[in-house]
């Protein structure tokens, strides 16, 4: 299991993609929704003995989390005074825990499985998460694109957008949509 | 294999859904990007082995073909002459050709696969393909939903909408959007 650190902006590593590999990328975040695409990606996607036509597949999950942009500070303090110091070290911190935390959150969710033959990769970048997404899925040649669907009404989707919707569009791999059924 | 039509106001079948079974959508249309999908999802949904946790799961995919609604007379005829009688039924008979070779395509991606444990149905509505795509999905309480994606042009996507989009905000089950390689 690795960990990088990368964003919007590019990565730094190269990675070979080799034919009889399988590079699923799980896009989590702090929701619900998220973790359920895992857990579905880890039974519908990967299975122990997955084989097809006789030729077995090395699978590797890349979980990757995108952490919000730092805060502008323009917009959100005009006195000059709220993001001086300790505060934006703080932020900084609790953004740090954030991600830890959802890491550690979809760890638990994938030792549910037996995933002894699954790689696991963990990247985290930082940025705006449907950018940050569609580079990264790029970039480690992704095979696949797992996330999840935050099931917004008509006006939080107009106003934020739909990640899905703009992934759908500007990434090259199959893309998986995995809405969190209402009773799980 | 059973083949049955319906339109987008309902369907007369009831199917009972089993724990253990999975029921995969396929939405199949005329375009190369629809097979690449079928053949995306035996290679990657489907594994003669899969097992989780030890529980093996009953595969079936059902072919969803939507025939393009009617004529509408008024705007295409403007004389009442062109569709009369035999023109009619030329162009039903075209239609019903044109589901026929769309299954007997997608019936030669399958059998590219070891397909023995797995249950095929084939379907075919007719009407608008977004509406009935996702009324289909919800009747055959669908596992999940594997779709092709045409890359059109931002104007053409404007004009058509896209029927991917429609899906993702209106399917319940996980959606798969398959996009084929540029090299496929």
């Amino acid at each position: 299991m690795g960990e990088a650190e990368y964003g919007s902006g590019g990565m730094t590593m190269t990675m070979m993609k080799k034919n009889k590999d399988r590079r699923i990328v799980v896009a989590i975040d702090e929701s619900e929704e998220s973790m359920y695409a895992l857990s579905w990606c880890l039974t519908n996607l990967l299975s122990q003995e997955a084989k097809t036509n006789n030729i077995s597949i090395n699978n590797t999950i890349v979980l990757l989390y995108v952490k919000p942009p730092p805060p502008a500070y323009s917009s959100m303090d005009p006195t000059g005074y709220l993001f001086a110091g300790d505060v934006v070290e703080t932020m900084e911190k609790y953004s740090r825990g954030l991600a830890n935390s959802v890491m550690n959150r979809a760890e638990e969710v994938y030792r549910g499985f037996n995933t002894t033959t699954i790689k696991v990769e963990k990247k985290i970048g930082s940025g705006d998460a449907k950018n940050v997404i569609c580079v990264a899925v790029e970039k480690l040649a992704a095979d696949v694109l797992v996330m999840g669907s935050h099931d917004y009404g008509f006006f939080k989707r107009a106003l934020l957008g739909s990640v899905s919707d703009y992934c759908s569009k500007h990434v090259k791999c199959p893309l998986v949509v995995v809405k969190r059924p209402k009773n799980a």
